[in-house]
């Protein structure tokens, strides 16, 4: 262990050895190495943290003989001296993770002032209320970080000093009076407090100072950062002892901060802030306007030049957008920190494809690291231009993305009735959860807000097929349906008054905010086509309509992955469809088919016309047939007060039949019951009238001259034998079909693999399927048994308490839900090489979720119309991440 | 091909090649052989059978000439010639696959008649009456099987010819009248029907009777016979020529079936019945008495020696009781069949047992093949002691063995108030479905029948856990509670009206059958010592009371595998219950629970005593908290109705206040919802004051004297996170408790395994359990994405269809579910190699599943008390299996 280097002079690290200098220091070493004016100091490594936890909190031996053998090199440099009273160096010591953990550690600056020291300075400076109120900090941040004496307690001492002053700002003080609050108040107080005195030699407050630094590694904010930002407990911080350098010693001394690059637009052009005369907490804290960095050009031409060439070589040297501190000490100046600039998404998408055409990065590199997805997903969303804390009233799940204002409405007929009488209304339909008769109101409103229900939802999927920005889950609403008002956390509202959501991150606000429009400038355009050279995955689109169609094909999808039929089974054709299953006889339930036959034909056409040749798998109908008829208990309601009031009303009796028939098809878990596969081998009717819909409709596109590849997905498949009852008689039907119609087309039978034990047994599933689709929505809720109408109860818990580590309707647990897919894919290749495999549950759009499916080898994912540029995009860093980076 | 020796006399084969020569001729072979007097002939081989459907239904060349010689041995040795008009050879034809299909297949009697051989034999017998009547059903029966002509056809015309005679039976028609019928009107009806003469040639007869047996194979009820035996139907049937012997030419002939020992009882005596001057088919057909064949010592003592000898040979030959037919013509015996014989579960416990003693085979000999599990189950069930066809009104599923006769009650509390008025009235309750309110209702009758559900529904569960014969899932029972009436099929039924259910079975019967009761002979407890001496397997049971702990006791388990304990949450202890969920704040939560605590530990005191120190593994609460609140639609019936009717009733903000609470807790599948640990991270306090009431329990046995093993089970995990954040909690309570009651008990932590997901990351979970035990109840539900409570709708037809090769919730699917488990098992063995592993889903009682369980390394199983001895048995059977045969 003694033969490890433990402390570096910052001339001998470099940007590489984040590990072991962290960030702050590896960056510091690169700019002192490339020639920039760095004041000097050097780094104590992050091992040497580790060390002093391990050994319970006891410095290792030797190391402060090291840390002097180092200091002494930057006083030499300086030709100044930690502790000489004549021309004493002073220095700042700072944590530096390998990750940045903003203002979560401790920081202290000005180390070295002492009694004697301040003699010295005052002298040289000759400004004795700069020094005294440097002295004033060092007291109080060195006693706070270093002792334990609460900051606190010097800031209520400072704040009697001031009123009884009269002073309105700390620089109302004078030199004197700071003199006398340090040394009559401060220093004794620390004594009576403590009960030792304040160190005065230098190097034992270096030690403290060092110590505290590691000691706020395990500090409880840092833990938690580190818990919410996944970066381990066991990496440590490294130290940064700097010799100190000073923006206010007077009008020519200034301290900023500037980004290379706009970091809201992405443009060319030096972006910041800068102060003269000022420390850089001042800057921050908003006392005074700070200039824009252009205003230096004029202010201070040299400095301005010397500055626009450092920052241009750093960009050129780390070959990214850099966020650059600078201080200006008496006309000299001086860089303490750069580090790669956080961006909006437009910035990023900006930055990046310039950096490409100038020839900085490539465009993997583009891909790879400089644009997220997330990012890209910005520019794509409306937004609200701010998001005020004191609007905010309830947070709920991010459930659909993109910013929405407007009027509550507590019911769809409502929301309906109102986009009749006033198309346009702005409106947010708020419930306690929807249902697919929910749909005309939640088409009419501008977003939706629900008290239940996760991220898969009802309310969530729908929302995201169509792009309506949605909150689910968000407990903290209750609704009044008697008063027609909602609640939340003590703010009541009534119908009609004007909310905004974020469905972006899950937060309800009260009254109008403003929003920003979504801009797909040219080079988002840019960045897409390059991905598309990239990705091997194919990216589809989940489509129910001939308009989603087309959007989806707009956006760049090459097939629809998944089209649900079940709302063709909607809208004005639910009397067929009740009349279908109520049937009483083979008869009647035919005719019922019969009727429906032409009009789902018709939607067909529709789809396959606007996929303009491209593959659609078509998901046979899938939910429970008693999702068509009306709610068990408002039919009580009905048939009891009829009783009462009407017994002879000629409703009564058919409530009465239509009651029965609802509670003859009560299930107690439908999503476990009679759906799928299971109602198409209960009653194959619908199904075959679904398959001769298809059919059809293919043979007549095909007939009018365009291409057309129906691929037939059966839902619900648990067990092989399953797959093939159902599809040896529908395969009659299509033959049937093609038959009639006179006309071949190219279809293919496959299945949904959304049920676990159809993942475990695909190598006798495959055998008998041409394509696998995986519906990780299900999949994920039956490996989980978990219900996803349900989870809202306690999805947010689970997550706040870092149950799971995310929520798995967001992203693949791989795992869990992941080693099953995996398994599945082996098993199923191995039987039926040539299988076509991908993904249509809601995963399919999220970025992480892609990777896998990349990485597990499927064809293609599948995701909402508007989500596919974000798929297409994170297919392609998939492919560059894993052909780099190999394997994970 | 043509190398193969196609056809075996008697003499060539022996009682090993049963699957070249099917069971009927190698036992032929084997008689023969150790020189029994069997009629001599030949079998074609099976792999001449499947050459022959390969072929498209053609013999394979130079076949024909094979069976010529083969018959040319035979005829040599019976001084006697196929088609010979002097002394003709008869042969029959038969069937005669590797397992017994019994009537499946086809055969031919009275082969080689013809007009010539018919003149011979009349003038050998002198009985031309017993000639026609050979030649009536040889033309009959070769014209139907053989040339496609049915039988009903010839039946009509001898029924046309009775009525003209006047003839009641068959024997009143006289030689000369058989005659005309065949000549004149059977022979000429071949003609004009088939338009080919009926075939004189005796080798043609022979080779279209071979045809026609082979055809036989594929014949549709031979087909359906073996999908539901699960016999392969590669396997094709061998074809058994032997000489007639008759048993009806006078009364120096007879015929007769038999038994070695008796096949009720399993006494050591010959056991069946003979006819004199009679065929076979007048023994079976009833028409006249036969007699018992120990009648037959004093008829003939001498052929009664003979066939006693002969059977006791048999006997020790095959070591197992044999079924043996025989034929006595003309005072000469002849054996014509042996086989394994038939018998019930008594009798095959008492057989193996003295055979074991008689030293005629081993104890692993005994178990593994003599009793199955279901004949040792028969013996403990009481029984129907007939099954009368014509009163069956209804089929459902077998969901709860053992006969029940009472009265029909179509509610719980009638049940209730039934047996409080009348303790003892024998009561059948008959509901749609029952819930947990069910349970007194369930206690108060005999017998439960259901028209939904499955085996695992909430009534079988029950029902078995408490040995009450249940019938599920009975659809073709339709209720109507206005008219309190049952109907079934067209008989309608009152309720208080008689019926009679067997739960091993599945059969509702009108009115009451006669029962007999259960008898557990020594037999049966000197078998289950010897089982107890083989297995490898513990066996614990499932119950949650200290009635069922002392009865599982009593029954040989060896811990408790499962006790829920949601159980104690119901009866008088509901209303603390509902003030415990409907509580408005923390404190009001916890003095309910306070309330709770000292009657929860006083169930747990009363099952660790019952106990003895054996382990008890306790589930902690399960189920969601709506279970305890009353149903959601009745509270809408009632608020309705007071709101017209009472608008001022001081019960109808109660009922309302109640209504909203239950929508408030409504969930869509509440399988898949908040319940088992979900609810416990929730809602902590109800499992921290059950692990109180359990180790406050515990530490009072303990200091009682007594020893104690809790093992607490926490439910439903899916992620290792959930049972770290519970167990953690829980550890710190069973600390407390210990604490305060002075006393340290050995306690365990562990977890359910019932969530794919568990089983999928059994590497990380099992890291943090003492214990797994597989809930293969809800695993399974939850691998197949189905409900158990909804299955019923469908899981008959998927059965009868064949999709699923069984119910999935009685035996494990060893495909996926068992796949599932079996990676959990070897994942959790690796990173905890000593942890134990059982499972207590309702699979811990089925014999398959516990050979299954045997075969994964679990180390015990966990069943109802009343199962636990056919577990124990199932368990020896598994281990001497696998032992013995290696594993699968």
């Amino acid at each position: 262990m003694t033969d490890k280097k433990r402390v570096y002079l910052f001339e001998e690290g470099n940007a590489t050895m984040r590990d072991l200098l962290g960030g702050k220091g590896a960056n510091l070493a690169e700019m002192t190495n490339i020639g920039l004016p760095v004041p000097p100091g050097f780094t104590v490594t992050t091992e040497v943290c580790i060390d002093y936890i391990k050994q319970g909190k006891k410095m290792s031996a030797g190391l402060m003989d090291e840390i002097k053998d180092a200091l002494a090199k930057v006083e030499e440099k300086m030709g100044r001296e930690l502790g000489d009273p004549a021309k004493p160096l002073l220095v700042s010591v700072r944590s530096g993770a390998k990750f940045s953990m903003p203002g979560m550690m401790d920081t202290i600056l000005n180390l070295g002032l002492n009694k004697a020291t301040i003699d010295g300075i005052i002298k040289e400076t000759n400004n004795p209320r700069f020094v005294w109120d440097a002295y004033r900090r060092f007291v109080m941040m060195f006693s706070d970080v270093a002792m334990g004496l609460s900051k606190e307690k010097f800031e209520h001492k400072f704040t009697e000093l001031k009123t009884k002053l009269g002073a309105k700002q700390d620089t109302d003080v004078s030199a004197d009076d700071l003199r006398k609050l340090v040394t009559e108040t401060f220093l004794p107080m620390v004594k009576s407090e403590l009960g030792r005195e304040f160190p005065e030699d230098p190097m034992e407050q270096l030690e403290l100072a060092i110590k505290a630094v590691f000691d706020s590694w395990d500090n409880p904010r840092a833990i938690l950062y580190r818990n919410k930002e996944k970066i381990s407990h066991d990496l440590g911080t490294a130290v940064n002892v700097q010799t100190m350098v000073f923006g206010n010693m007077g009008e020519d001394s200034g301290t900023g901060v500037a980004f290379t690059r706009n970091a809201a637009t992405g443009e060319k052009k030096l972006y910041g802030e800068y102060l003269m005369n000022a420390q850089g907490e001042d800057v921050v804290a908003g006392v005074r306007t700070p200039m824009d960095i252009q205003e230096l050009a004029n202010q201070n031409p040299e400095i301005y030049k010397q500055f626009a060439d450092i920052a241009q070589r750093l960009e050129n040297h780390y070959r990214d957008m850099q966020d650059i501190e600078f201080t200006i000490q008496q006309g000299r100046l001086f860089i303490l920190q750069c580090r790669s600039g956080k961006r909006t998404g437009m910035a990023a998408v900006r930055v990046a494809v310039e950096m490409v055409k100038e020839g900085l990065i490539t465009k993997e590199e583009a891909i790879k690291g400089r644009v997220s997805p997330e990012q890209l997903e910005q520019t794509m969303h409306p937004r609200f231009k701010s998001k005020p804390a004191d609007k905010v009233i309830a947070k709920g799940m991010n459930a659909g993305p993109g910013a929405a204002v407007g009027k509550i409405v507590l019911d769809s007929e409502t929301a309906v009735e109102i986009a009749q009488k006033n198309p346009g209304e702005p409106l947010i339909l708020v419930r306690e959860e929807t249902n697919p008769d929910d749909l005309g109101g939640m088409l009419a409103s501008k977003g939706v807000l629900t008290s239940r229900g996760g991220r898969t939802s009802h309310a969530a999927l729908v929302a995201r097929q169509f792009g309506i920005p949605t909150i689910c889950g968000c407990n903290e609403i209750k609704i009044n349906h008697q008063t027609r008002t909602v609640s939340a956390n003590g703010t009541i509202l009534k119908e009609g008054d004007w909310i905004s959501i974020d469905g972006s991150d899950g937060t309800v606000y009260t009254g109008q905010l403003p929003t920003e429009p979504p801009t797909e400038s040219g080079e988002v355009g840019e960045m897409m086509k390059w991905a598309d050279g990239f990705r091997k995955l194919g990216v589809r689109a989940n489509a129910d309509t001939p308009e989603q169609a087309a959007e989806a094909v707009e956006l760049g999808a090459e097939g629809i992955g998944l089209c649900r039929t079940e709302h063709m089974f909607l809208g004005d054709r639910v009397p067929l469809v009740q009349k279908m299953i109520l049937a009483e006889n083979e008869a009647d339930r035919q005719s019922a088919l019969d009727a429906l036959l032409p009009l789902q034909r018709e939607d067909f056409v529709g789809i396959f016309k606007a996929m303009e040749g491209k593959p659609v798998t078509v998901r046979l109908i899938d939910p429970p047939l008693h999702e068509f008829l009306p709610s068990e208990s408002e039919l009580i309601e009905e048939v009891v007060t009829l009783r009462i009031k009407e017994p002879n009303s000629p409703r009564l009796p058919e409530a009465e039949k239509m009651l029965a028939a609802v509670r003859g098809m009560h299930e107690a878990n439908p999503m476990l019951g009679l759906r799928g596969c299971r109602l198409s081998i209960y009653m194959p009717g619908i199904v075959q009238m679904q398959v001769a819909a298809i059919i059809g409709a293919a043979c007549e596109v095909k007939k009018s001259g365009m291409d057309v590849h129906p691929e037939i997905m059966i839902p619900l498949i648990g067990h092989v034998n399953e797959l093939t009852w159902v599809k040896s008689r529908l395969e009659k039907t299509a033959q049937e079909t093609m038959k009639a119609e006179g006309c071949d087309v190219d279809y293919k039978f496959g299945t949904m693999i959304e049920i676990p034990r159809a993942a475990l047994t695909a190598d006798k599933v495959a055998a008998e399927a041409s394509f696998f689709s995986f519906g990780t929505n299900d999949l994920t809720q039956m490996t989980y048994g978990i219900s996803r109408d349900d989870a809202g109860k306690f999805m947010r818990l689970y997550i706040d308490e870092k149950i799971f580590p995310g929520d798995p309707t967001e992203s693949i647990d791989r795992d869990g839900v992941g080693k099953l897919m995996k398994m599945c894919v082996e098993d199923a290749k191995k039987v039926n090489p040539t299988i076509k495999l991908g993904i249509c549950g809601e995963h399919g759009g999220d970025p992480n979720s892609i990777e896998f499916c990349h990485m597990i080898g499927l064809n293609y994912v599948s995701c909402s119309p508007k989500r596919v540029p974000i798929a297409r995009y994170a297919a392609a860093q998939a492919n560059i991440t894993l052909e780099v980076d190999g394997d994970k």
